[in-house]
């Protein structure tokens, strides 16, 4: 599984999804090409699916957000007969590296938080609408819908058969679905859990599996009508236009290198570094928001979220040996601060929202990459606003005091913006700055009172914006030293330390899917119970059952 | 390491760990005999430690709460020259099995939480005063304690070099702890846990990794008059006479039977259960609370609390093939609530408060037991108060209907008390009954009008406080049927899912120790770049650094 893997795609490249759209309200389509898969090996059949299958649907997710505002309800449903969906291909998952299986999980889970998000953040809400098997990844499709209607009879159930069939959990946020967003009794949970077969009919609206249960004969019709009711309690406005999200501009270089116009990564093999520089914006801020939808996609801080969104993804799965991520920005800050003032002030037009909201999903991706991550602020950046959130995103920062030999770019500084203090929170819903400051909520206090200065390296540094600040002398040596020491670790021990470390405070659905869960189901994914060569995983389909040391941990 | 290991001793048996008491203050001493392994094949140099010192350390915070109620301020120290604690033994954890280290582990978790419910639930606040080397486990039992002192000398400081070293997390709470409870900033945490040699001085403070830093000449009469000070400070009543905790009755039988007074576990090795039955009282609650401590040790609940920890930590280190624990109950639920209820009407009593403090711990225990729990609900139990709890610690339970043909007990009842509202919190801190009716707050209202009723099998299942309820006809195959089926599944899959299902809601720092953290270690423990041949826990002490796949997973 070398191919390079690319994440952008669009509606007239889909081959497992079709979207109708009917104004308020969009049907979408899950129908899986057998034939379309990733990766040679293996058929996607009975709409399972695999990494291939969920990049054109946080497409559809994207799109519908920046390009179809007008919809307000999206009602997820399988073109196939029998089945909705039969979840992960299980042939792929047997086939697959243990990176491959952990950053596959990692990203359907990050696209079946954007279910949630769009309601939350943006009125567009999720509905499944189950005709057929709805099992394991595909019951969790449903589960990360905000309302799941499931037709009554004989074939129609849903499922979560991973314990009993496979050995492993429902682990794209199922089993923290059920107990935390659904709050299904635990001991109904565990049985649940238990039965391949999964639960139909009253029995699943019993036990809080789904919300309602409709007789075949009425079904399109009542989930039609649902639709409808939903999308006229919603207090999105009408009649919004969207917004093409053209092509990103990318070219891969040479050595892994990839230049986009805003973004730039260059590969360093030998020591296993990215460097990812992100540019200020060159022209001022649309003068207002007819401006700001007239430029669409190129407007500078959407097309900067999705360059950096693409460039995330891209390192993740494509650059596994890479350790270290560098972020440098380079750019004027304050018109930067002028483009994320507009959207600011103007958060209730949609657009202005959208982008804002997706800077939020970007932000976290980057908490969420599991690879160590610096940013370095040098002379002449820009770690002002929504840029200074990757500053506390960071597992550590240096910055440039004073001024260095040869070195005319503007002195380093960090400016905050009234953004840091509450437009991109992180998954445990604090943020940045509450998160860094967990013990002294007074220094966040102190730190609104510095919104637009120019802040310097000493006062970075006595602020605590930052881990370290060092002039001329000692820069080049200290940030060597550092990304050596970094790279002669585990990536092991680095993975989970950077998991703990993170996110200290409350914990929400969302971490607790990527924290708790995502860790047992690691460690599950390491096990010759799940996948050795008479591990449940590798048996699957070949009529055997796993073989399993039955000894307890 | 198939030895039984024994979790109970007493002060005359210490190899590792003295205590002197002076009044309200207590110094306990690490004196860790190095030829006192559990195991051989290591020597437990520089105060480092292994399964066997955890059960003296054990031992000593239970004693302390017991037989020294006198006790406001325990000071932990160590008895050695030049290091505080080296932490736990590489080469024991080098040796061990998957399964021991993770058992070893959550132990150790479990010990290190009491010293904060020491204080808690009982006023007794333990310090650290550490003089020399203070590293990863060691510095994750000061962490433990709510008051650090480090003195300033050039060989004393706290260090958690797990991942440089060792490739492995600070996993006994270290990072958590750091994050959580003393809210260290992440960048610093970052550094922190990447310095093998640690930090020492008024930067230690500096960073909050401790509390004070005390020059060298003045630290033992420091943490004397910090001793004196929290000691007068606390609202713990004076002069209190703790009781005696004789050891527990217990006989081993055959094929793995352990009989104590109120407590009889039978293994089934060839379907790999145990039953575990709790017996009832025989005699009536103690009059008053003079009785209850002339009783000691003997009384009722503090009886079967022993004699249940004991045997669920004997279950879980010496009979790992165990899948499945069967708790049963016999008895007279009426004399067991008025137990119970002594405790509870005079819970200002030091006794009575430690009691049901205790029962708090242990049901934690039951909890955090990495194994299927069940609980039958047959004729002539008492699942009533406290055991009632047992109910909703399990994954699921089965209750007798109506009469079953030849027995004639008393019919299966389920009896609330006021202690299910609040007495013992889960890891979560609800009730285990508020986590079962995540969903549903005004279950638990309404179940609270119920208190003292004798809830028959109907009611019960009515009121969700049971899974299943089968009468005379269906019960047999259906008990056995899902016995079969739980032996059938992967063990390792129920663990994820068991420490997934058990704990929804809310999360504090205790669960996300043993979710969170404790999941990416036991991940990291299976990882080639920590446990492989090559894996920096194998190569330790060699001189040689381990080698590891750079891939980030």
């Amino acid at each position: 599984m070398t191919q390079v893997i690319d994440f952008q795609t669009d509606p007239s490249n889909y081959r497992h999804w079709r979207v109708e759209y009917h104004g308020e309200t969009a049907n979408l389509f899950m129908d899986v090409d057998e034939a379309g898969g990733l990766f040679p090996g293996y058929e996607l059949k009975l709409n399972s699916y695999d990494l291939g299958v969920d990049i054109e649907l946080a497409d559809v997710v994207q799109r519908m957000r920046f390009e179809h505002p007008e919809v307000k309800v999206v009602v997820m449903q399988s073109a196939k007969d029998k089945v909705f969906c039969a979840g992960a291909n299980i042939r792929m998952l047997g086939g697959a590296s243990h990176a491959h299986k952990v950053n596959f999980c990692k990203f359907t889970n990050e696209t079946r938080n954007t279910f949630e998000a769009a309601e939350a953040d943006s009125g567009q809400l999720y509905m499944a609408a189950i005709k057929g098997a709805c099992a394991g990844g595909g019951y969790e499709l449903a589960l990360a819908c905000n309302h799941i209607m499931l037709t009554n009879d004989s074939t129609s159930s849903v499922a979560l058969p991973e314990v009993p069939l496979l050995a492993v959990l429902p682990g794209t946020g199922g089993l923290t679905r059920v107990t935390d967003k659904r709050k299904v009794r635990r001991d109904l949970a565990d049985v649940f859990c238990s039965v391949e077969e999964g639960v139909k009919g009253q029995r699943a609206v019993d036990w809080k599996l789904v919300d309602e249960v409709v007789a075949n004969s009425k079904f399109d019709a009542t989930v039609q009508e649902r639709a409808d009711e939903f999308a006229a309690a919603n207090a999105k406005p009408s009649g919004l236009t969207g917004i093409a999200l053209t092509p990103l501009q990318r070219s891969f270089g040479d050595g892994g290198s990839v230049i986009y116009s805003t973004v730039e990564v260059v590969i360093e093999r030998d020591t296993r570094r990215a460097n990812v520089t992100l540019m200020g914006p060159q022209d001022d801020a649309p003068a207002d928001v007819d401006a700001l939808q007239a430029q669409g996609a190129e407007t500078y801080l959407l097309r900067l979220a999705r360059e950096l969104d693409d460039a995330l993804l891209h390192l993740r799965l494509n650059e596994r040996e890479v350790g270290l991520v560098v972020f440098r920005t380079q750019g004027d800050a304050e018109k930067l601060v002028s483009h994320e003032t507009l959207l600011l002030e103007n958060a209730d037009h949609w657009l202005a929202n959208e982008i804002l909201k997706y800077w939020k999903r970007v932000l976290k991706r980057v908490d969420m990459t599991s690879r160590s991550l610096v940013a370095l602020v040098e002379h002449g950046s820009c770690f002002a606003g929504v840029l200074a959130e990757l500053l506390w995103s960071v597992d550590r920062s240096y910055m440039m005091l004073e001024e260095f030999e040869g070195d005319n770019r503007p002195l380093a500084a960090i400016t905050l913006s009234q953004s840091n203090f509450g437009s991109y929170p992180m998954g445990n819903d604090l943020t940045r700055l509450q998160t860094r400051f967990l013990g002294e909520p007074e220094a966040v206090e102190g730190l609104s009172q510095q919104i637009g200065e120019a802040l310097d390296a000493e006062a970075a540094e006595e602020l605590g914006l930052i881990t370290y600040a060092f002039d001329d002398i000692d820069w080049e040596d200290e940030v060597r030293l550092f990304m050596e020491e970094r790279a002669s670790f585990s990536p092991d021990a680095m993975t989970g330390l950077e998991a703990n470390l993170r996110f200290a405070g409350p914990e929400t659905m969302e971490t607790r899917i990527f924290g708790r869960l995502t860790a047992w189901q690691n460690w599950i994914f390491q096990r010759p119970n799940a996948v050795g060569p008479e591990g449940a995983l590798q048996r699957y389909g070949t009529g055997k059952r796993g073989e399993y040391n039955m000894e307890r941990v």
